[in-house]
């Protein structure tokens, strides 16, 4: 690795159908990584602030990381960034499967999409050839049958693709890009950047493996993992990532009937425990992951669920479920189908579907609104029809499809009050009353309400090996679910950076790596030697641009909120009479902005900050 | 390791006679670590503001770090610490040799020496139990007379001893602690602290080797070091620390006559070459380390140098040797071994000398005020009679026994100008005029001027290995000397950070450890799974202590500041026409608060990092 490591970003003008290749030095891989890091400065270096998010504008980055396509697990992803049509900010989401594994072994890092395609179009990429190709006889197809049609014309039954379905392609403003039809890149609503482009499918081959710094070493860290997952990950492998649904409810921290509530009295028919009984058929994986964490399921009445659009996570099941008051698996089995054929993020569309229910309940909205649908909380039937409408922009559907908050404002009648989300996002199914170092993380993200962005309280409440691990970032002792003390905003603020880091290395957050071995992943494969300090810096780099450009497109303080109902008590369950205290939240956001070198007015990166980490360029994009 | 690493200080109030121990807890030692960590800890906490530094009011705290006693090189160091006499300010110095494994060894971290005994007292350790001992006898012996009195007492010829000669009796503020007589506490005025005490020295011996947590670990450590420092510490094995100083000299940046010029035309005369071919008769180690940089020098003829006393390291080789304009290294080993024998600070020392030499030779000082003394830059002899005036405080010995800044101020006539020292602590022997990023960390130490508070921009200009390491903190690219951009004032921030924690370790500044390796020890020896960020945060909390210590004493922006002759050109020589931009500097200023979390006006931590770093309760103090 005399050169270190260097690599490539293909680009792809839609506008011009003009492809052409960045390359890349050591130097900036190892200041941005990938993922996120590389998004967030494509997207502060080349849009205008103020650009709309569905024009040709904006800009589709798809990003791997440096250890993106290393065969050891965690580390088959992708990332898909640009403006938000959701919140208008800096959107991202992040994908599991094969796809990001598949586009490294074709040789590049990522893809920058420009502009807009006049008629439909695809683009198949193999082994370091890119081309753009009619895709006229996709549009209006569901991922499974372009992913069908895709593989059929490229004559590789083995590509993977990137696809976006009817919702994309209708702008849904939460609508999903699918690896391979069951792997969502689901939040803030990448699909309809990519449906405004015209662009329904990105297909990959690639058989290139990459050159590890250290093949031996990179070996070593995958047999540990697979040893190491038997032991610590059985649950995650047994029930997928519901493995945590009950102890969730049995805390009162299940969100339920639109947060509401957090208990569902049902909550035992909808775990990862039931699903493993009932309709479970298999498991399914991503590139080189030992954990085998994902679901693929199968119904055939009185709903045909196809398995293979995988199965239902824990989000799902909690946005489709509990927090829509159903307690039907077979039909949130169902609406995960249809969220990955139609290409729907599974969190937003039921956390609209729940937002609209309380709605119905309250009578803002009637029959009359829903064309007869009566969305009451818990009837299955009305919720499965109600994804369709979204994805078709049929009807309820095309308000509902704007997502909650701009649907809140069109429905008016009081209905903002029960629109949950953060910066025009969504919230993911995890109750911020009760996990209230979480709750200023979907605060302060730049993506708007996400629960990647930090810290999950309860894995740090007791002794324990989560515990252990934070101790090596100095977070020495356990904290209280709903601490908000300096101490916890610390923890906060450090999970923040390292999340930024993961998304920037796009490594899965469920590996059980120490934060050494991840340094160490990063060492051995590209010969770096890379600290823990180096990669909280990295991840503390992303963070800073991620505002910054948020701070561009205007957005500051007043958009780091929560949705009111989370500084009223829960009004039952274990969690009764406990609220989000407003003076402690606004102390904990102050905290946070301090201890990351942003001023308290704003949350503004000072240009000290900027300077510490590298990036005083970015001043003068702010 | 399931209850941690826990250990005791030793706290001995000489007012009262009385001997207690503290013993501290496992998060205690993570926070903190020992050395400069509990330093400053202790004197935040325990001292007044504005107490005097020679009252019995001031503490004088002897601390090792967790990893000292530890059979790895750069281990067997200690740290003293008190308010500096030298400077008001925070003041400690870091030493080598066997002292501080040994204390190790006898059961304690440190000692906390509180209050003023009535009379000369010695403090004896032997295996956890500690006595006061009566000193009469001992007081006006030299150093060396002092060990062997003591060792004779007690019985244990391998005693170690840690003792103040006449300089610290007299209160000279600049006057040493030596331990076995030949490695020097030297810097801030500790042996002041010490005398005013009425302590003359502290006895220790110990048997008993702490429990390592891996013990297998710890020694793969110290094999790859003592495999390691053939290949690439031959020239400090050779030389000594004085290896470089020729090509300092080659660049134009070995001080000379009191900073006036940075070429020595003689500087042949005084290397670390022409010692090891002259007057060297071995090399002298510390504790367990393979290095052995330390010299024993002989002279018999014109002056008697008892090698017992060591020999000069490159510090005293320039303080004495270029910067007094003397090319005699028997001379110069003679005031080496005057230093040791009278514990005086050699760079303080002899930079007062050059100091009185440059009035001299200005007609600010005349024979009258020297009682006789031709003080010519270049008179080794005059150099010589100097220094034993200034130990006695004898005669104009008395007035620099000062310090420089005292001194001046007493002369008049101008002398401040020539009074180089930052906060009132004499300049050590490195160019900030070369060295810029060197400059900057003289001013913002808290000690004063201190070449190891942070980068040698000399070791970072080029592709090598000093330039790989850093890469491991994100410090990517190699800076020109006098570049005083962001990246250059990042690489003294995260270089502060670094040097406060290894002094908070108290590791040798001069191991080859990358820093993986460093947070490796750690882990080993006690059990944690420290990180890199996990001690750089130790580091940069123990600088926010030690910058809000001299926050509480009244020391700001101000005080941050270079002597005017730093910022004029130096006259000839390779560095000829190269002097400190005045604007620059002071940008780099803020710029380094900037970074830190500190404000612009004052260099006083946020509220905010100061919570981030764990330590909110430093804001109670400051």
């Amino acid at each position: 690795m005399a050169n270190g490591y260097n690599g490539k970003m293909l680009r792809v003008d839609l506008s011009r159908r003009a492809i052409s290749v960045d390359e890349l030095k050591d130097r900036f891989y190892r200041c941005y990584l990938g993922g996120r890091g590389f998004i967030s400065y494509y997207l502060l270096k080349e849009l205008e602030a103020g650009i709309d998010p569905l024009g040709p504008d904006n800009k589709l980055v798809f990003a791997c990381g440096v250890v993106t396509g290393v065969p050891v697990g965690g580390c088959g992803r992708n990332s898909v960034g640009a403006k938000s049509p959701l919140t208008g900010a800096y959107g991202d989401a992040e994908v599991g499967g094969y796809w990001g594994a598949e586009l490294k072994h074709a040789g590049y890092d990522g893809i920058i999409v420009e502009g807009k395609a006049e008629k439909p179009v695809y683009l198949w990429i193999k082994d370091g050839q890119a081309e753009i190709r009619d895709a006229s006889h996709l549009w209006g197809k569901s991922t499974g049958e372009c992913q069908e049609a895709i593989r059929s014309d490229v004559g590789e039954p083995l590509a993977r693709t990137a696809t976006i379905g009817q919702a994309g392609e209708n702008l849904v403003r939460y609508a999903a890009i699918l690896n391979d039809i069951h792997h969502a890149a689901g939040r803030t609503g990448m699909g309809a950047v990519m449906g405004s482009k015209n662009l329904k499918a990105i297909a990959v081959r690639g058989r290139n493996h990459p050159a590890l710094a250290n093949p031996e070493a990179v070996r070593a860290l995958a047999k540990w993992l697979r040893d190491i997952v038997g032991i610590v990950m059985g649950g995650m492998h047994a029930q997928g990532t519901a493995v945590g649904l009950k102890a969730l409810n049995r805390d009162g921290g299940l969100p339920t009937r639109n947060f509401q509530e957090g208990v569902f009295e049902e909550a035992d028919k909808i775990s990862g425990r039931a699903m493993k009984e009932t309709i479970l058929v298999g498991e399914g994986s991503c590139y080189a992951c030992p954990v085998r964490c994902k679901r693929v399921t199968s119904v055939s009445e009185p709903y045909q669920v196809d398995p293979a659009y995988g199965g239902p996570e824990y989000e799902t099941l909690a946005s489709f479920g509990s927090n829509c008051g159903i307690d039907d698996l077979a039909a949130i089995a169902k609406a995960n189908e249809l969220c990955n054929a139609y290409g729907l993020d599974t969190i937003s569309a039921g956390a609209t579907v729940s937002f609209a229910m309380e709605c119905f309940e309250r009578g803002i909205l009637s029959e009359k609104d829903t064309g007869g649908l009566k969305l009451n909380f818990g009837d299955a039937s009305a919720m499965l029809q109600l994804v369709e409408l979204i994805a078709k922009r049929e009807g309820i559907g095309d308000v509902l499809a704007e997502g909650v908050a701009r649907a809140a404002k069109r429905i008016g009648r009081g209905a903002e009050e029960f629109a949950l989300h953060v910066k025009g996002q969504e919230l993911p199914m995890h109750e911020p009353r009760y996990k209230q170092g979480l709750g200023i993380g979907y605060a302060i993200s730049p993506k708007g309400a996400d629960h990647t962005m930090s810290v999950h309280d309860s894995m740090y409440t007791g002794e324990g090996p989560l515990l252990e691990n934070a101790k090596a970032l100095g977070l020495l002792e356990p904290l209280a679910l709903d601490d908000l003390s300096p101490a916890k905003v610390r923890m906060v603020a450090y999970h923040s950076c390292w999340q930024h880091l993961l998304d920037s290395l796009v490594m899965c957050n469920f590996m059980p790596f120490s934060y050494g071995q991840v340094s160490e992943l990063v060492g051995v494969t590209t010969g770096w030697n890379s600290t823990v300090w180096e990669l909280m810096k990295v991840g503390e780099r992303c963070l800073a641009m991620t505002r910054a450009f948020n701070i561009r497109e205007g957005l500051g303080k007043k958009d780091d909120s929560l949705p009111q109902r989370f500084f009223t008590p829960l009004p039952s369950g274990p969690l009764q009479g406990v609220s989000i205290g407003k003076d402690e939240f606004e102390q904990a956001k102050e905290t946070f902005y301090s201890m990351l070198g942003w001023d308290k007015a704003e949350g503004r990166p000072s240009l000290g900050k900027l300077q510490e980490l590298g990036i005083e360029w970015v001043a003068d994009y702010i």
